[in-house]
C-alpha cells in the first residue's frame, strides 16, 4: 500500500480529471464518454496472445495496467462509472483489486462479461478505444476533435502523477545501478537484462518499453532490440535505456558506463553529461522545447571540439554542416506519462533540422519532458561525413578508437515547474 | 552453429516440405503460394509495439521466428523465394542470419521493402497471413480449404523437426532443474522466472507462451499468468509450466515440485507420475488419442482412492459421476511444433466428456503430442460436489490439507514412433 500523501493526492486527481473531462464533453457537444480499456490481441493465427498493457485514457483515470475488457463511463455531473472485466474460471487468476480510497470516487461494478455496461440516460455519447473492440455500440467512436481534447487533458500532471513518476524513476535507479554493476562485472547484455528485472521487481513484459542494453558497437544502435547471451572478450561500453510502471506511470532513462581502462570514453560522457545538466537547466515555462534541441546540437559541436574529435570548424558550421547530425541523429525528447512517448506533443510537425522530435510545444508548468542528449559513432551516418569535404576536420583515429564503444546516451525525466524544473531522475538518484 | 547432421537433416526437409506444398497446390489448383511472416501489432494509439513471433507456415519453411514483413513464395518445380525485410536504418540492429546450408535450397533476397515480391508468371496464386499485411496483393486469400491443406502439412514432422524439438527440451529441462532449485532455496515465482530465463538463456518475450509459475495454491490455477515477487512464509509446492523455443520449434513441459516436509503432497505428485508414464506407454501409432484422455480420468479414479481422498466409490462411479473431471478439468494434451498448440488437431470437435481436448485424432508416426495429466485442488469446482451427495465420499480435511499445494501437473512431449513413441523430454531428462 503507497503512503497516505498519494492516496490523497490521487482522490485530488480523479476530481480534477472530472473537471477536465467535464469541459471536454461541454466543448464538444456530448454527454457521456465511454473509454475501453483494450486486450491484447492474439498473435496470428494462433491461440496465443501479446502481454496485456492498457490504454492510455484508461490508465489515466484508474492507473490499472492490467485490466483488459474493462470499461469507464464519464459523465457530466456524476461520479465515473467504472466497470472491470472479472472471468470467474478455473483457467485464469483474477488480478487482485487494491482496496484503496480512489475506488470510492468511483461507481464500481465487476462484470463477468466482456460487453460495454448499460448506457442508460446519454444521447449524446461518444466511445474511446481501440475499434474492433466498440463494435455494436451506439456513439460516436474515437471522434478526432474529441480524441485531440481527451489527449490534452494528459498533458498537465497533477501532483499525483508527479509523485508516481517520481517513485517510477526511483524504481527503475535501483534496476540501472544494478545493470551498471553487471556491466562492471563483466556480464553479457542478457545477464544485465536480468539484473535490471531483479532490482526493479519488474517483468520484461510489463516493462513500459523494450529496455535498450546495448554493450559495446551495439550501444550505437538507437533502438537496439537483441541482447546477446554472451559477453564480448573486453566489456568497453554499456548504454541501457530502462524503465519502469508504477501505477501505470513511466520512467525512461538512459544510463552510460565507461569500462575499465576507456579513458577517452569515459571522458566523452563525462563531457555529455555536463552538457545534459546544462540542457535541463534550460526546462522552464515559456521555453519553446525546439530551442533546447537546437542547443544540444551547439552543446555536441563544442564537446566534439574539445576532445579533439573534429577540429577546425566553429560549432556553428559543425551544426550548419551536418556534422551534429551524424553524431546525434534524434530528438532531445518527449512527453511522458502513461504512456513512454506520452500524448499530444507534437500539434505542429518538427522543424526540418529535427525531424525525429516528438515534442514541439512551448513548456509550461506540469509538463513532464525527457532531456536525452546522445553522441553515438554509427558508421552508416559517419562515413558519408568522412569522404565528404568535411573529412579533413575529423580525426578519424580518434573516431576508429571509439567506434567500438557505440555511443552515449544520458537521459532524466523532468518536470516543468512554475519557476524552472524538477529532476525526478537526479532526485531518485540522489 | 548446430551441428552437420541436423543442418543435413534441415535440407531434406524443406526438401520433403516442397513436395508435400506441390501436391497442396496441385489439389487446390493454385500454382503459386505466397506467405507472409506477419508482423507485431503496435499498441492501440501508442508507437510501442509488441514483441514479434512469427506465423506458423513461414516458420516451418524457414525457422526464423524474429523475422517481420518476410515474404515466402512456394512455387511447383522451383526452389522457394524468401525474401526478408531488411531495414537499412541507424534506429534498429539487423538480425544476422546464420549461413547455414538450407539457404542454398532457396533463392534468397533482401529487400528494404516490406513489400512482397514481384509475382511474375504466377496465374493462380493463394496468400496466406494475417489479412491486414496483405492489402493490395491479388490472390485468394487465406482460402480456407488450402489453409486446411496447408496445416495438414505440420502434423507428420520430419527428422529435422524431431531434432529441433528434442533440442528444444534439452534446453527447457536445464530451467527446470534451475527453476526447482530456486523453489526449493525459497524463492519467490519472480525470482523462479529469473532463474528459469538465466538457465535457458530465454528472454520472457522469446518464450514459446508465457511461463506458468504457481506457488502453493497458485498452482491450482490452470493458466496462472502472475508472478509474486514475494516468497510465501512456507513453500509448499511449485508447478511450472514452461518451454523454449529452437530454431522456431517449442518445447512445452510441466514439472511439480513439493516442498520439503510435504509427504503427503509429494506422494500425490509421485503418484501422478506413474500415472503419466503408463500414459505415454499409451503413445503408439493406431491409437485414439481421446482414449489416452479417457485412461487418464480412470488412473486420476485410482490416484484419487488410493491417496485417500475418495472412498466407497468406483473408479468407474468417479470418473462418470463428475469427481474426476473436478480434479482433471483439463485435456490430456495437444499437438506440439512451431507453435505450442500446434494446428490440425481438431478436424472434429472434442466429445461431450473432453469438452477441452485439443486433439481429437487417431495417432500416426510422425505426430509430435504432449501428455499431460493433472490434479488440481480448485474451490470453485471442489465445492459443489463436496456439497452434493458425493460429498460424504470425500476426504474433506485431507482437501483442506493439500488445497494449499494448488494442484499438480506433470507433461512431457513425446513422438510417435512407427511401433510406440519417444519420450523427448525424459530422454533430455537423461
Amino acid at each position: 500500500m503507497p503512503d497516505t500523501e498519494l492516496l490523497t493526492l490521487q482522490i485530488d486527481h480523479v476530481g480534477i480529471l472530472q473537471s477536465r473531462y467535464e469541459k471536454v464533453l461541454e466543448d464538444h457537444g456530448y454527454d457521456g464518454l465511454l473509454i475501453s480499456s483494450g486486450a491484447a490481441p492474439m498473435r496470428y493465427d494462433d491461440d496465443q496472445s501479446w502481454h496485456f498493457q492498457g490504454y492510455g485514457p484508461f490508465l489515466h483515470w484508474t492507473g490499472l495496467a492490467g485490466y483488459e475488457h474493462a470499461w469507464l463511463l464519464i459523465r457530466k455531473g456524476r461520479k465515473p462509472l467504472l466497470s472491470l472485466y472479472q472471468l470467474v474460471d478455473f483457467w485464469h487468476a483474477s488480478l487482485e483489486l487494491a482496496q484503496e480510497p480512489w475506488l470510492d470516487e468511483f461507481e464500481l461494478r465487476f462484470s463477468e462479461s466482456r460487453s460495454a455496461p448499460e448506457l442508460d440516460g446519454l444521447s449524446q455519447l461518444a466511445i474511446l478505444g481501440e475499434p474492433s473492440l466498440l463494435a455494436g455500440l451506439s456513439g460516436d467512436e474515437n471522434p478526432g476533435a474529441l480524441c485531440a481534447a481527451v489527449n490534452e487533458t494528459r498533458v498537465h500532471k497533477t501532483a499525483y502523477e508527479i509523485a508516481c513518476l517520481a517513485h517510477a524513476n526511483k524504481l527503475a535507479m535501483a534496476g540501472h545501478r544494478a545493470a551498471r554493476d553487471a556491466f562492471l562485472a563483466g556480464g553479457s547484455e542478457f545477464e544485465i537484462n536480468l539484473a535490471y528485472q531483479r532490482a526493479t521487481q519488474q517483468r520484461e513484459v510489463d516493462a513500459p518499453y523494450n529496455s535498450i542494453i546495448g554493450v559495446n558497437e551495439h550501444a550505437g544502435t538507437l533502438h537496439y532490440q537483441y541482447y546477446d547471451t554472451a559477453a564480448p572478450a573486453k566489456s568497453r561500453s554499456l548504454l541501457i535505456d530502462a524503465g519502469v510502471r508504477y501505477r501505470a506511470y513511466c520512467s525512461d532513462i538512459t544510463r552510460t558506463t565507461a569500462g575499465v581502462g576507456e579513458g577517452r570514453f569515459a571522458a566523452l560522457v563525462q563531457g555529455l553529461e555536463q552538457l545534459q545538466f546544462r540542457l535541463c537547466k534550460m526546462v522552464a515555462p515559456g521555453v519553446d522545447y525546439v530551442d533546447i534541441h537546437r542547443k544540444t546540437h551547439l552543446g555536441i559541436a563544442a564537446l566534439l571540439g574539445a576532445a579533439g574529435l573534429v577540429s577546425d570548424l566553429s560549432d556553428e558550421d559543425m551544426v550548419a554542416e551536418g556534422v551534429t547530425r551524424a553524431v546525434f541523429p534524434h530528438g532531445i525528447g518527449h512527453f511522458l506519462g502513461v504512456q513512454v512517448h506520452d500524448v499530444a506533443g507534437k500539434p505542429v510537425a518538427p522543424p526540418a533540422d529535427a525531424p525525429f522530435l516528438r515534442l514541439t510545444r512551448t513548456l509550461e508548468p506540469g509538463m513532464v519532458v525527457t532531456i536525452e542528449p546522445g553522441l553515438y559513432f554509427i558508421p552508416s551516418l559517419l562515413e558519408p561525413l568522412l569522404s565528404s569535404p568535411l573529412g579533413r576536420h575529423i580525426n578519424q583515429s580518434l573516431l576508429d578508437e571509439l567506434q567500438g564503444c557505440g555511443g552515449i546516451r544520458i537521459e532524466d525525466n523532468l518536470m516543468v515547474t512554475d519557476s524552472g524544473y524538477r529532476n525526478l531522475t537526479r532526485e531518485a538518484e540522489a
